[in-house]
């Protein structure tokens, strides 16, 4: 009997999801349903031409057309924006369809858990990459440290979208987008809590790219991580309430934090107020506008910044200021603009990925446990380069897991309705063999 | 024929406009209706023991008691939340009646403009201090330049609620609440935009109590004064749309903002997240959580702290915050809360006012004018004590600018209809004349 998926959403992230749907729909006897407002996200179901799936142009306005496309599922995927899954979740437990999400539990997600449950519907969330693919690698390991008798006493983790070393070319800050632009500008604006030996740790936004920890993943050199804005949430998911230290991070290469907090200081990444600018204004202006009058004025406008925040003008976070043309005329572009808006816009162009580049997913568990009365240490590394510009390391390890989640939904396999996210180990195993033996996606284990 | 006036909310910031509008309702001719939830802000009313007034107690969920009250009144005065007024406004309107308030104009308040002329109805905005008389008191001020001759090339206005000099004692930051705690706690927390020299300045809120001015008051000598949200919006109903200078500042007394920049960097002033902490967490273990582990482990909490924002352990800034209580064993009293939340309970406590203090307003507009090819300073200054503790300073200039500005309306002598600021002369004179008169409220004038 063929099972039927739906896939509501087929952007840029979704390109490995697809493939992986249309590889396996022979096989598992899927006939797959893309639905998307964008008809040039279509091409890729057009044009492969087979009897195993179809394109459907796809606007959520149209709730009569959401209504027919979930009847006729059994299985839906949403790569909706995650603003918009409750709007499908509420279809699907009114039709008593599964969904699967790689998207974070939100609260009005969470509060559907018990209608689900009624319904017989499976909700799973946090399939993709982060959360989904830390999720499965991080409770595997926890699950081995346990079955040896281990008692965990530290667990750090860390996952960061970067760029192939190829790729990192003279860009000083070796980061392009692979992601939201938006998010990253934006990113850390709350004060990060964490625990370290059992005592809390907080780190308000305007110390948080001063504060990082430097962490080496084999192959790849060295990396920082700073702190994510909770790190308590995820003791309980991971059955970890009483572990004295437990920290989630975000990566980026060497040198960029301090040079991001430079631009935090300056105050570039508010996004608060309008600055009222004409769009003819130069960089240089808006910097300009930043510093106190009359400080110093037999100095460059570069020179005066770098006194103002304290940084040594021939230094690095300087030369990556720098490299961004912040001290140029180039116009800001955009009028009545906030400060994160118009610095959005400029790195959107200094950090835009070309077509060659590849990418880079980078993730790293780090544990401490103790066994048979000693302290031992296992660090478990993932790095996943793109194959190309559409099958990037980002789209695979948010599609992959993603898919591979909606293969035991599809064959019944997933026992429990409700909201659940990847925690099982009967969900996660077959998971992460199968990302091993298909895709050569492995975690790289060093116990000492 | 009897003026019914209806007062909204009369509340401790009320007590001076209330006994104004007592003052004069047997020689103006006024019937005044008292309205408050708050059955003890209707006390001073009832003792009174007038014929000209009466006390109505009044929920504004009670739509239809506020539709019988406006109806019942000529001009209506309201003391609520800004907040609220939006909702009083529409009611004025539909029954044709006037409305004054000490708030800003806000947006949906601005919206109303067109439908409040053709109604005939005159919403008379910003007649309290700040916004009030100082739109007066500056307005009579450039247009004295003005008359003379004058071409304005800069103006600086600053405001503060702060203490009077006996009050102060041996608190070393010189201030104790006189106005709404969280407001001040959560004070600056986007980028401030002025105008410098024909150019725009931001500072973010990263810098910006680490960026006041100067200035002196005469008979109470320094104070120091940092920058409002937005001056820019100053510019246009002042008629000052070319100024080459234009900053608005809140004022403290010196030292203020250097120990208050410091709670920022510290992140106490964050207001987005929970801590998730225990309300039996000390102030010490707080701040221990915002420090980073092992540094300078031989070192005491308040000197690590130092250490860590770059402050002399034995300085000013570190005397505030130790007055404060920051390294102390005091439980923070409240669980799962923010740190803006646990910082303002804390300065609750510290900043109250008691009995017997006396608060101080302060105010002080600086020109910068051309004036037969010459450039001219004109200093305009105000400082007003409270009488009592029901009878602030803070009470004087937010009701006695309010009651007279009602007053005007309730002679028939303001022509203009819609949304309106005190900006006119045939408005502002008579006010600052009367309080010059009688009240003794004046501005000390100093040019050169």
């Amino acid at each position: 009997m063929t099972t039927r998926l739906l896939l509501l959403g087929a952007g840029r992230s979704a390109s490995s999801l697809i493939q992986y749907l249309l590889r396996h729909a022979p096989t598992e006897n899927w006939f797959v349903t893309v639905a998307d407002a964008n008809a040039a996200h279509l091409v890729p179901v057009l044009t492969a031409h087979t009897e195993y799936a179809r394109a459907v142009p796809f606007d959520l306005e149209n709730a009569a057309l959401l209504e027919e496309l979930v009847a006729q599922a059994d299985v839906v995927i949403s790569m909706l924006p995650a603003a918009l899954h409750p709007v499908v979740a509420r279809v699907c437990v009114r039709h008593g369809r599964h969904l699967a999400t790689a998207s974070y539990v939100s609260p009005e997600m969470r509060g559907m858990h018990e209608e689900a449950v009624a319904a017989g519907v499976t909700l799973l969330m946090e399939c993709g990459l982060d959360p989904g693919l830390d999720h499965m690698s991080a409770m595997r390991a926890i699950e081995h440290i346990r079955a040896r008798g281990g008692r965990l006493t530290s667990f750090k983790s860390y996952c960061g979208g970067l760029l192939a070393p190829a790729a990192e070319g003279d860009n000083p800050w070796k980061y392009k987008f692979t992601w939201n632009p938006r998010n990253v500008v934006l990113a850390g604006q709350s004060t990060a809590k964490f625990l370290e030996n059992g005592l809390p740790r907080f780190i308000p936004y305007q110390q948080l790219f001063s504060r990082t920890e430097t962490l080496m993943v084999p192959g790849y050199g060295e990396f920082e991580g700073y702190a994510n804005r909770d790190s308590l949430s995820y003791r309980a998911p991971y059955g970890l309430e009483d572990i004295p230290t437990i920290l989630r991070g975000t990566l980026r290469r060497p040198g960029y934090c301090a040079a991001w907090q430079a631009l935090v200081r300056l105050g570039l990444t508010d996004d608060t107020v309008s600055l009222e600018n004409p769009s003819a204004m130069t960089w240089a202006e808006l910097i300009e506008a930043y510093l106190p009058a009359a400080q110093l004025p037999h100095l460059d406008l570069s020179a005066r910044l770098a006194a103002y925040l304290g940084l040594d003008p021939a230094g690095e976070e300087m030369g990556r200021l720098n490299w961004l043309g912040l001290f140029s005329d180039r116009p800001v572009g955009q009028a009545q603009a906030t400060p994160a808006q118009l610095l959005e816009r400029l790195l959107s162009e200094k950090w835009q990925l070309q077509p060659h580049d590849h990418d880079l997913i980078v993730m790293q568990h780090q544990f401490e446990f103790e066994l048979d009365g000693q302290t031992r240490w296992l660090t478990s590394s993932l790095a996943v380069e793109g194959d190309d510009a559409s099958h990037t390391g980002m789209a695979k390890t948010v599609g992959l897991p993603l898919g591979m989640a909606v293969r035991r939904l599809a064959r019944g396999e997933v026992a429990q309705h409700g909201v659940l996210i990847p925690v099982h180990a009967a969900l996660y195993e077959p998971i992460l063999d199968e990302l091993a033996r298909d895709y050569g996606i492995t975690f790289t284990e060093e116990e000492r």
